[in-house]
């Protein structure tokens, strides 16, 4: 931690400052520039001593030096961390593609939509059955009933369930049907949420918030870790801009630049990221060609028909023609993408 | 709702969206103009119709005409909802003004600072017992025990308790010591505990998520009213924008454009939308300025001690100072602020 | 500056990261933390240092201590800088106003409008005669025949005229003409035009760019300040950010901020800041209370004529109204504003 | 055009409306909904009449149906635009690559660079002779000799020179050396320097302002476009959000959604759009991948040692290993992209 003093600081100031430091347990190095002086504050605890220090008079900023996360870094563990539940593999040079309906609506429509999209060489199935909605007038979902339609999905496709899960109290009710466990975008920096997923040792699925820094982002990751859980999957899937054209901005790079400062495997969710239909093909391709782990799709046999989310929903031969376009340039890349299996009507 | 075509959509398009219209139980009206059609759908539902239509291939943009919530709404009840709890009044012409420690962190902090804030004239005392943190390495708050010390003090004081509940489930035991729940900018779009909130029937105050836009907001505050319970008061903290100078950005405007539109009470929290304690007594006199019905405020007996939000957080003195100020800037504009009272030491 | 090197990096790389330092004129300082190696760089010249330190492979960021901008600087100066044109005073406790139509239409208009708003306590005239407008379509200003108006409108009043100029070769002919010369906000990186406003040796109203950072606003200024002109009015106008509902998300904290920053006057700008005619008033009061020197407000005799910035106009009366309560508001902060004068018709 | 009505609008306010509407020159046609009447306004200009319209006091909001630029249209012409200059072709299918460094520092350096990436694939050759910087004390550019090193290269390689025009009046002379003009992003709202531009017929690289609108940003194409010149390539250089562990935000949606929307040629900066060169490479992937048109990247001999912009540089290594990977993602999507020529040292 760098502690850079207003120019006013005098002598009995920068003694003040240094004895503040001292006493947080920490040690302090003074380096007099030409025209202002910062005390290095030498081995931090990554807890609240920043916002402690900044807020002495003679202090004009206070500038942190390590990450706030550790058991995220790759630091701490270089190799990539792969996930792997069922036949769905994410991380390590796999690329796993998770698809399905923005909400369970009938055993026909997700049974019919599974199988379409293992067709196309998805290996996870999604589908919410408790939906975080917007408005309270909108369709909540089939809660326990659309649990057991996507185990049944499972059971028909052995497709690994992916799905949502909204409290701390749902965490053993949804686990019961589901393979990895969802963190919606809404509930990033639900602290009590993420520490019961991660007491439950299953895999989850942790979704960006809109507006979640990468430092929030893996300090989000960080109390699933902190739990003894490893299984954890990233997902960019937009965030909140002046940009009102698309439902969201999806700022790809953040793929690469995670890459670089976490072991955990990254993917990218085209479908909330723009929130129209025809920009999820070329958004989905483009996040196979920047590095992502994997994909999860909004697919449902018949958009205009969809519960929720239809603006936003492709239809099975659009998303089976872009896994193939996917899976041409992931092997440009030397990236392993699960096959289009044929469809046994 | 208004379903505005595609150029390229002829009769049979025109025809296949009315029909879509009135399977939705909407009445449809076409206007064809100079270079686009577009279908005026009457009757609307304020539910998905908007998403379904969007996602038809000859339809172009879908213009909701309605506000999406209904019981905040100021068309369903135009005089302002006024929240009272103990002393604390919050609308109608009545500011009021809730303070103190970012956390509790011991009787003698909670009691010395509920004095000072009520000497300067709070009638309501915030203090987070149970506190979400960016990081599971920070100090998570003293829980059950910090609820049992701001009942102690409002004991003392007769303030009236302003604390964060978490979960669904903590609701019962935080409504045991408290008299406002508050629910945090992170849990906005929290809806479980949002209705877990509005069933208690007890005084909320809900936080704008960073990322919220009104429509948001307001439908967040729905969920709330939906379960029949309308003491909510809503509080503008600073949205995140690509300003890093200050911790948010506050956007005072929140408060004349809401009160155009809801009958809700609506404060400012310039510590959050700040997070520079040097700019809490100018944005607290702004926010009284543009017509706010309140303001929370954080306040420290010794901000350079405190075990969180340090940086953003004012001493006793300077939060009397401020509020001497605000009081003098309110009754320039015909609006009441509750009395400092000559301290009891 | 602080370059913070890489976990991996051993002595060799402090070595190459020491010489790189020094062959830029700066002495280093090596300090070893727990965790990671970071070397002060004394001596900073505030040019381009830091992006070329930024570029070595053993670097993992640099961190500037010293703002880029001097001469705007509190450092620099400690005094308020005042600017005075004929009536027009900003800065040092005094709160100047300026106002005035969106784009000066026809000799009544103006000549009406000035009188109102003088009468209202205005004692500058703002009016476009060059009008930047995103549309080609849109009415583009009376050019030199707007200038012609609003130095007719300044015999009859007295005002000091503020108008825009759009190129560095225009600012002759603008100067010819106006008081104070204003930059766009689309203009306040058109660092042509500020060194040439700046040569001008006028009064120059700089507004903030709607993306413009803190830094990048106040190194805007000093293009300005760098030619010798310290006549420079700084006026924020509102950012862009995710919130709609507002043309602009205003951030009032941006004047107590920069009041810390800089010794330049800081006005607000709520016609820009909001769009929208009803939140003015109140905006108005917010500014004056944080604490401005200064506002500029759209005015127009009959805003739903107006042929620019129609719904973001207030009317003579409205604007009498708001100066009216914002010199209540001044008062209870010792600030002075200039009185309402009998209105001679 | 849409104007929705206050629900409190009674007859008189709706026949108030329709006047105002049909005093435009616009037909208005009245539709009576359960809970607002709107009216529907025909035969838009797409000029003022919005704003005029929104300034009613009878008015909730207007909302524009039909996009305000109309050259730039696909409406307008359906197939797309293809940018020729030199061995330079951007659009139709042909992906265009354009290299180079941020500033021309020498003639060795330019010469070396121009062979290097020309060797790549690159058949632009970007450097910077007029150089906005946003603070006065950075490099500025060596101007005119800048130019003229440019075209000394241009002799060497062929390659067509891209450069920044700053001002209307230094149009002549840039164009006097360079094949395609650039507006940069600060610039993207200068219209006095957009006119010129159109005007001299040149080949012209606009680029979005990081603030833009996809509306703005066609507009100012429009004020281009106007000027009878159609040679425009669009760029995405990214946006300002709240993200600041890269330069810019870099939303690469943008590309499939103009597409659908212009018949202009739309090319990606991942240089501006990242600022990190470690991310370059990847999100030039995943440009070509989205189906850009081209790239502009900047790569410099020693990036260590470059004048500015040295974070975001990459070496010419690193650029021809890119190109490679790059050129694999178009074949799969069966694009074009110009071949590695055999270096000629």
């Amino acid at each position: 931690m760098i502690v850079v003093l207003k120019k006013t600081a005098d002598e009995a100031a920068i003694r003040r400052v240094v004895q503040h430091v001292e006493r947080l347990g920490l040690k302090a190095h003074v380096i007099v520039g030409t025209q202002r002086t910062v005390v290095a504050a030498i081995g931090e605890k990554r807890g609240d001593e920043r916002e402690t220090l900044s807020s002495l008079p003679e202090v004009e900023q206070v500038v942190p030096i390590l990450a706030p996360y550790k058991i995220a870094s790759r630091e701490t563990r270089p190799e990539p961390t792969v996930v792997r539940v069922r036949e769905l593999v994410v991380g390590g040079g796999h690329v796993g593609v998770i698809a399905g309906p923005c909400s369970v609506e009938s055993e026909e429509q997700i049974v019919e939509v599974a199988r379409a999209v293992k067709a196309a060489g998805a290996r996870g199935l999604r589908g919410g059955a408790f939906k975080p909605r917007t408005s309270p007038y909108s369709f909540q979902g089939l809660k326990e009933e659309g649990l057991r339609l996507l185990a049944l999905a499972r059971e028909e496709t052995g497709l690994a369930v992916v799905t949502e899960v909204m409290t701390p109290h749902q965490v053993e009710l949804v686990a019961r049907y589901a393979d990895v466990l969802q963190i919606g975008a809404r509930n990033m920096q639900n602290y009590n949420l993420l520490q019961a997923v991660g007491e439950s040792g299953m895999a989850v699925l942790l979704k960006r918030g809109p507006a979640a820094t990468m430092d929030e982002f893996l300090l989000a990751a960080e109390y699933i870790l902190d739990q003894g859980n490893t299984n954890v999957i990233l997902c960019e899937r937009g965030i909140r801009t002046f940009e009102t054209h698309t439902r969201f901005t999806l700022p790809l790079a953040t793929v690469p630049y995670l890459r670089e400062r976490t072991h955990l495997p990254i993917i990218v969710d085209p479908s909330h990221g723009t929130g129209i239909a025809s920009l999820v093909p070329p958004m989905c391709r483009a996040a196979i060609a920047v590095g992502s782990d994997g994909l999860i799709v909004e697919v449902h046999p018949d958009p205009s028909r969809a519960l929720s989310d239809a603006a936003q929903t492709i239809d099975p031969e659009t998303f089976a023609e872009t896994m193939e376009a996917c899976r041409r340039i992931a092997e440009t890349l030397g990236l392993t993408m699960d096959e289009a299996l044929p469809v046994s009507s």
